[in-house]
């Protein structure tokens, strides 16, 4: 274990670390995650919602959004042009399984971009789950993929 | 299952629920979550970071921000003024959980500004660490306390 | 025409008004705006969006994180903790209606908030549309009722 | 009609999309819009405001902001460096007329950046005019002009 | 000094503190800032700038967003909801003096949102007059009136 | 004294000024602040808050996170990805001196990145500071070094 905490400065100081020297690449990265919930939510989300679509647009959209801003939500995270960002669902028989893709053409990686797009979808649907769902819990939030080329 | 979906109106279209009518009341929720790391993780962190409390800060800084812009990022939640956050750690032999705590005296609770806060400070820690550990996930986001007066 | 120009002060500088003498009542306000388009535009989006209600809801979504963000965006609008807001759509042969309903429980009215959210639902549909359709534009951004209990 | 809804996936939902291969370009926009007022109120505007400069100048920065922040209103659009934003007015008899102009060197166009310029700065009018006029509308926003080199 | 750091918890960490209990009161703070200046700037800014107002106007401007979104900015302040805040300006022969003024009504005080204000109009001062003034500071942000009633 | 207002057009209204044709280089500025604060409080910042850290963690979390939203704050900055923040302290006898650079790989430079980091990071430190001192002030708030490669 010699790598080193690439935020921490000598004196254990927080900064972003200085991505200045590195090549610019196209970079992709996939997170997931999962929201746990009872089947008869899962139910009640087929029968009324999922046939207008409406509660996983939101969370898409939601996704999205949270994704662009990642430099403002975690600290230590640079800005970056985002060229693509993709959320996906699948609805399982207690659960909703997130998939979030991201690239981007910078000098630094995209993982926590991913990451917080699966999170904050994840969130939302919580958020509009929560009326008839009292038990739900988030799950296994990680990176699936890092690629660069 | 008679119970409604809130942010779902008669067409399927989403809404931001009218809480006009509910009385404004001291409220509070309390969130965790979990990252789990290897123990070589937690024990450069001990040696390293955490004599300087660093990591710890701006994981909690991140969180406590977070939480007070959950209305931006959940669609279809209220924008709150808090009147308390709090984020705290545990570090485990190969995890460290995170507890937030919000606090509001208003129309509508805070379990979704306690879960952003968690989870926030959660993908933080995940930024400052994955330096040296790619293989972390998020475990166990959930409400483990919600009350009001 | 002797009523003043409320934002500027004596000298003609911008201010934003002090209501901490106004009472906190209950106040709503309902905007509408329309996106004019072709209609092979509306057979479309008709033909293959609005079976999953994707557009709408992508521009519901964004009608109402701006309302919430009203006071970030119009420089001399008070922050305003909102209690209810609400986008719906009608579709009409060459153009889309949208209608946005807020409310509050505060000091002063939420006409900016349902006008904001009447137009960032109105460029949303805009920028889904634009592959398609180079020749739309928005019409009639406007209050249709502001009242206060 | 064969041309696609290019924010729809396969299955109808949202994405951002690609814009990974596509060429930097030089990319210029300018979109206008059209505050409908009373003469009374353009009058009244002149003589108080117009002198100082203060209303159209809170209106440009208002507009120059919000361009600045299209990837955080309009949930597709993509995060991008601007390298050039004007806000023009004209004042007519019964109404305002604004301009925005935006540049950037990037992947993708900016027709949404100049239509969000101009929409938050005529809402910044009709903000600092509503003290004097409850009947102002806003008209015909529209992109003029798209070029890229 | 038996004071305590009321931002630490026991354990030496950061967290926004509870003030849940404190009543609701109208409260104001007024904070001061000088940006010094060649005197040539004054003059040129006298001369091209002035007469139109723009300069001082989008520091105005900017002054107010800023304070506007101090709980943003400042990580352990509470987000309020302001009722009036005002920023003006004396220009002296080397130097412009920034006066900001907030009030709320809420149970906490607002003279972090009036350095807040001053500080950043300050700031766009010094960003609009750089390209012609290579040596300005900002000098003497501080509180100069505090009051609950 | 010819040289011209930048954000100023030929009728003197607010621009961001058009960068378009400046070439992208390595860009580098640093700045710096002072608090100016009662030594009691330097010796109980000392005792109680720097053994672990957090006081000046979270001021460095504040400038970092300040320093990326430049664009947002200062209204007419242009928005720009930043390769490299980091913030430093120098704890006086009666004073904290702050120390903020900045780089990016861009059109134009990030002087105002810089200011706003050192001004967001004292703003902190007075945030924390204000419970057991309250007659502090900042000071000297100015750019030290600007290069560009």
């Amino acid at each position: 274990m010699n790598k080193k905490f690439s935020h921490l400065n000598a004196a254990g100081g927080a900064r972003m670390v200085n991505v200045g020297h590195k090549p610019v690449q196209r970079r992709r990265a996939i997170a997931t995650g999962r929201l746990i919930c009872a089947p008869a939510t899962i139910r009640a989300l087929k029968k009324k919602a999922l046939p207008k679509g409406d509660v996983m647009a939101v969370a898409q959209v939601a996704g999205i959004q949270a994704a662009k801003r990642t430099g403002e939500l975690v600290p230590l995270c640079h800005p970056l042009a985002l060229s693509h960002i993709a959320l996906s669902f699948r609805i399982r028989l207690s659960a909703i399984d997130i998939l979030c893709t991201v690239e981007t053409h910078a000098q630094t990686g995209v993982e926590m971009e991913a990451l917080v797009g699966a999170s904050v979808a994840a969130l939302t649907l919580y958020d509009m789950c929560k009326a008839v769902d009292k038990k739900m819990r988030i799950e296994n939030i990680r990176v699936i993929e890092k690629i660069k080329e």
